[in-house]
């Protein structure tokens, strides 16, 4: 298949439909005749409102011919049943499968690719006994003490997914249990939480896929030597999560190891064990069996041939639309749950940095953009802080709106005739009209431009089944754009450069301060003097 | 003055400059002579070193003559000596001086603004007295019990510059003390903070300019109806910081009022009542009192007329070169500091409120881009997560790095050597340089572009002092590139349209669905079948 996706006759008609986009101002387009109704994708739980994307039905067409023209679906099928697609042709590079969907294609009986969803059962039946083993007291601290927290410690993808995910579902924790997460290598991260933390009922999972990650390491030493500081023994407190033999897969160090495998990304991770050691630990293993199977039900959906009906794809092409056809360098993400204040920093991770590439899959440079800069925080918070900007800055953003008809702990109140609950959702809808419909007004400084374009995502309540839907949703959505734009979504070269070079400031550091002429060492002096 | 800046002959000039920008990449620009050294400013206790940044002595000297030019300086000066600059010419608007500076200049007999900072010393006289009573206990909860926790309630500028500058600061808070916030009309905002708090001990301190802000009038009664079913009297425990003569100044709903004033605006309240309030209870006076004069130096040497000692000119000048110059929509914040984890979230309310906008202070129609798309996430967490488009991607990201050289807590270990604080350290630098110089190689994958600009701002140490340095820093460089768009940095009309159609919404739902044509019943529906 051709990489350049410029050249592809869909998106030449893309391009040529964005010459002219739907136009959604005030009393113009959005009211029009059924377009709101029409405009929903329904998939696994979830609602897609997209009357509020400047789109019509000729671009949805188009949408289609790009899908099959470039076979989405057809490679995401390839992808879940194995196909090495994480490589480059002719260079060398990771050449490896991406089965992170397989870490929660466990109910059935015929799994898409069997070899990787046995070992995913095979390590979930593992981590069911171990947390049989907690809860019975059959396992306990080294004095005696039941394990009732946790520090998880790791960093980017071992980091982010679990946390954004315990705080999207801190409302169907057990009552005696939380987590605690450390990942900067700032000694303070790590400080904070140990100075709250009783280490005597503290489970610590150590989480590197490569067993190597620098800030992992250090970190781990620091909750080590708090531990032997206490007279507890770390053996009997600590639980690894690492790849399949590597330096950290060391029985005589760790109270139990579980593995993650070389085909799934740290970035992917939440549903390996990566993110069910804390989240079972935290939710109990039958919160954490609907997470993952509402993650499997967006998988199967996004198998579906038909754009309309494929809410990751839809999602996806949207984005595409946004992003390369009507020039917008960014994506918002707006959680209108407060539970969800950390899923965008989730998704900005998964999104940037499987799509933030440069060259296609067949080693070229590519010729168009590629990933949007990801931001975003929660609504209400973020219209007393942001919105501003969206409504009447120079920068157009879109964005992505995703709400809840019902709370999660059902504690509300009805001020006014309505409930909290209500006026979440009622600012989250009056948003995306806003930002599409726009204002005339005679004051100039009190006109709204309109045609800004959002989604607006709903759901019944965020639960674990919910979340693990949500999460696929984007995963898929993350997979396909990569698709479009024929690059690798599942390496990262990007971060080598920084490495090589921190490791040249901290040799300078031990050296200490001289007439140098490196680059490094003269930075260094401009600090110090 | 003409308010189309695009017409000034020094925008022209760096308009004409910026086709050449200056090259950083390896074996290039980076390590010639002297520009480490040289590219370096110094303020109060912070240095900025700029040399990764794509200018020259050109650039600085058009810098200058931009700044002279519109007078950035002396309408500086101008607003903190009480010039209403809060305006749009010849159209409805606030009309109002801007004197959030007068918040800290209470440490000098001949401040800038007498009037308002006698207001401002009154009001932390009243404070500092409050405290003391906490203290020595003639202030107590309800049932005797002394008060040791606090609940913030509030959104926007009533949330995001205390909760930020709590967290930046945690360190050296008392040790009896904590803090929570509630912001989100999110129920589930509200139950998670309060399934936490001893209510007993708790003092709550609801704040809101007008007095009306939807989402805290729902949260204070949502907290207000926890006392009562806690057998706890609300007039014992509930603190109010409003506006003079707001529906809030209430002293029989109050334990006490602090007040904040006209001339204020939200996102630059943290150092009025509405952040020294709860920092002065967490902190204490002493540390507070530190944090406000690390602000009032900055503040003060914002006055200087040569650019290339006045770090937050400088440093705004750097942010419209990248901006309207090299054309770049976004700025990354990225804090290598754990404790800085919400700080970028309040620089995305401070900036974006500020300077999303699209009409200057004559009521014309801007004719350049104004602020940008502000976002960020600490390293070196980022560095796991977003860097790698920061690297390799196709948007590209210019970047303020922020610093320290000694950690807060000084629980440190070493590994190979280097601290964990020198660790990050050398990350912070190796980006900057790694975002610079870029690299070449055989493997299409593995080249990084580099000339990918960025800012470092480096301090001793993150104490309070530093804090206020650093956050009127940011403010100033704000304020200033206001000035330089001709716009006005003060409203926030944006917000206005989004909460029209909230209620619209909220009239549909309580009217229950209809066969009703409007947009928002037609939304709705959408949701509902």
């Amino acid at each position: 298949m051709d990489t350049d996706v410029s050249r592809s006759p869909s998106w030449q008609k893309l391009a040529a439909l964005a010459r002219q986009p739907y136009d959604l101002r005030q009393d113009r387009g959005l009211g029009a005749s059924r377009r709101i109704d029409k405009m929903v994708c329904k998939s696994a739980g979830l609602r897609l409102l997209y009357a509020t994307q400047r789109i019509d039905d000729e671009v949805l067409i188009a949408f289609q011919q790009f899908a099959d023209e470039h076979r989405l679906v057809e490679r995401y099928r390839q992808m879940r049943r194995g196909a090495v697609i994480n490589r480059i042709e002719g260079w060398a590079s990771e050449n490896r499968q991406v089965l992170h969907t397989s870490c929660r294609d466990i109910f059935s009986t015929t799994p898409a690719e069997p070899q990787s969803a046995a070992q995913a059962r095979s390590e979930f039946d593992k981590l069911r006994a171990f947390l049989a083993e907690i809860d019975d007291g059959r396992i306990r601290g080294s004095n005696g003490d039941s394990l009732t927290t946790m520090i998880n410690v790791g960093i980017g993808g071992s980091d982010l997914g679990p946390r954004a995910i315990y705080e999207a579902l801190k409302a169907f924790r057990r009552k005696d249990r939380n987590v605690h997460f450390i990942a900067n290598v700032d000694p303070d991260d790590a400080a904070e939480v140990l100075a709250s933390v009783d280490l005597a009922r503290a489970l610590v999972i150590v989480v590197s896929k490569s067993g190597t990650t620098l800030e992992t390491l250090a970190n781990e030493e620091l909750v080590r030597a708090a531990f032997l500081a206490a007279g507890l023994d770390p053996g009997r407190h600590f639980v690894a999560v690492t790849g399949d033999g590597s330096p950290m897969d060391d029985p005589a160090r760790y109270l139990r190891t579980f593995l993650m495998f070389d085909y799934i990304g740290g970035r992917y991770s939440v549903t390996s064990m990566v993110g069910c050691v804390t989240l079972g630990f935290a939710l109990g293993v039958e919160q954490l069996s609907a997470f993952l199977s509402g993650a499997h039900e967006m998988d199967e959906l996004a198998e579906n041939p038909r754009v309309a009906d494929n809410m990751p794809l839809l999602l996806a092409l949207l984005g595409l639309w946004n992003h390369n056809f009507l020039g917008y360098p960014t994506l918002a993400i707006l959680p209108y749950s407060q539970s969800l204040h950390r899923f965008p920093a989730h998704l900005q991770q998964c999104d940037m940095e499987s799509n933030g590439k440069s060259v296609t899959t067949a080693g070229t440079r590519v010729t168009v953009q590629t990933g949007p800069i990801i931001w975003g925080e929660p609504g209400t918070n973020g219209q007393h802080a942001f919105y501003q900007l969206l409504h009447q800055g120079t920068e157009i953003v879109p964005a992505e709106f995703i709400g809840f008809v019902s709370s999660q702990y059902d504690h509300d109140i009805a001020i006014d005739g309505t409930t909290s609950q209500q006026k979440l959702l009622a600012n989250l809808l009056a948003q995306a009209l806003a930002l599409a419909t726009g204002q005339e007004d005679e004051n100039p400084n009190r006109c709204f431009a309109g045609n800004r374009p959002s989604s607006v995502i709903i759901g019944k309540r965020l639960d674990p089944l919910h979340m693990g839907r949500l999460l696929a949703l984007y995963e898929a959505k993350i997979v396909f754009q990569g698709f479009a734009w024929h690059i690798n979504s599942f390496d990262q070269e990007g971060v080598q450069l920084g490495k090589v070079l921190a490791g040249r400031f901290l040799a300078c550091m031990k050296a200490g301060l001289k007439d140098d002429p490196s680059v490094e060492n003269q930075m260094l002096v401009a600090l110090d003097k």
